[in-house]
């Protein structure tokens, strides 16, 4: 019988052209087909949830894939994950960890689409402001250099919080939509120590809208532009009024919402979208 | 006039073969060494006080470099790391960082030497206990996956500092020596968190020496080897008697101790040599 398995998969963006399998490059779709490949015996097709960028990085990208596969389920992800983390035996396998790594895999439904059925989902973006930037985090954060205005930062998410035409915050090149309206159940600015951590929770994200909300939320906390902008940018509807966008480095795809996890029942209640 | 200028150079490894310059490889020598001649519009070759491995990290490496050069020598480290980190202008230029830059720049007698005028090294090395591991800490320490017994781990260290005989920590491939007796004026198990940290202070090392001590050390630590061991290892003068060698990635030398600098002024006063 034909299963359908829901991944969730980690991985450290740095290394990788991104999600989605291209020809000569090394993405993480590419990366983890081959190694499901080895494990099954048969081809594989990833259904990913989100197509990061390079240098993204995810801490809960889902994906499916189907076929009659003979390992049981539950197998899957620490076989795999010896794969990709090239571990033999011995002391020498002591340690070793791949840049990405299954976290999970669960049988759904047959009907269930990994991208389709997603309700929502939430990113994290970590910005640093500690003065002198710190090379082993480039790869990890957006270091600013400098103190930020956290007040006028959270003045301004509040602005871009619920329903509005993002079109302004939508860079060229994405996937022609139907629609640029989408909903921000949540927008966050948290500090934690010299970090700003941003928590951005949607029904739906346009091409770079994290991350040019990100740069225009860090131009307001340099005090290069005002909350009050916010409306005015959102209701000019376009791209230039916006700030720019931050670096991939910084974002993190966290989590994926499905239908069946919306009521409410996310961690710790407050990065739902209910 | 000829300067010697001696630099403090600060480098995340993962991006690296190593120190040495290679031809067709990316190595800190080369890629520094080519930023530099950019600038002094001159060829340039340093000459580094440790040639670390490929994957190992540095806090404070040690370079000299000869020449009549025009550039006031404080203004090398800005110009140099501008051009390390790739920067243009505008927001563009916000949070660049590259993966080596220069700390400082100061000028020194003609005779001193970044290696031979050496007094000493302190390197630190970092293990992970958490039973995860971490992909995005893969390449910055060694995640043994387990608790550790710390109290055998000290009772070992306490048997390996001193003056000895380290040949049966010392890796193959390394250049000939005159002898293999070398002093570990420090060698301190810290707790930090789920981590344990390493500080190695020695008049000088072998090739390999502290990874090997570090695998040594882990194995003590899971229970594998007992401390009482490590006379043992020291007087069999065997390579095969020691662990094995820890991973590159943990490994960061931290701080270049020189003749003027040993009179008992390291920093906190715990990492001298004196």
């Amino acid at each position: 019988m034909e299963k359908n398995i829901l991944l969730t998969i980690e991985y450290d963006g740095s290394g990788f052209s991104g999600w989605q399998r291209q020809p000569g490059r090394r993405t993480v779709q590419g990366v983890l087909e081959e190694a499901l490949c080895k494990i099954l015996r048969q081809p594989v097709e990833l259904q990913g949830t989100s197509r990061t960028d390079a240098g993204v990085h995810a801490l809960g990208q889902r994906a499916t894939l189907r076929g009659n596969f003979g390992i049981p389920t539950a197998r899957l992800p620490l076989t795999v994950n010896h794969i990709l983390a090239g571990q033999r035996g011995g002391l020498s396998k002591i340690g070793r960890v791949g840049d990405v790594r299954i976290l999970a895999a669960e049988e759904k439904a047959a009907d269930f689409h990994a991208r389709f059925s997603a309700r929502g989902k939430l990113y994290r973006y970590v910005i640093s402001t500690a003065e002198t930037p710190d090379i082993f985090r480039r790869n990890y954060c957006y270091q600013v250099g400098r103190p930020l205005d956290i007040a006028a930062m959270r003045q301004a998410a509040a602005c871009l919080q619920g329903t509005h035409d993002f079109c302004c915050f939508q860079a060229a090149g994405g996937q022609p939509r139907a629609t640029t309206v989408r909903t921000i159940a949540r927008l966050a600015v948290l500090q934690q120590g010299e970090d700003i951590v941003l928590e951005v929770a949607g029904d739906g994200f346009l091409y770079h809208m994290v991350r040019i909300l990100t740069g225009t939320l860090v131009e307001v906390g340099l005090g290069r532009r005002s909350p009050a902008e916010m409306p005015e940018i959102l209701a000019g509807r376009d791209r230039s009024l916006a700030g720019h966008t931050a670096p991939a480095a910084g974002l993190y795809l966290a989590e994926v919402y499905y239908e069946e996890m919306g009521k409410g029942d996310a961690k710790d209640g407050k990065t739902g979208l209910g």
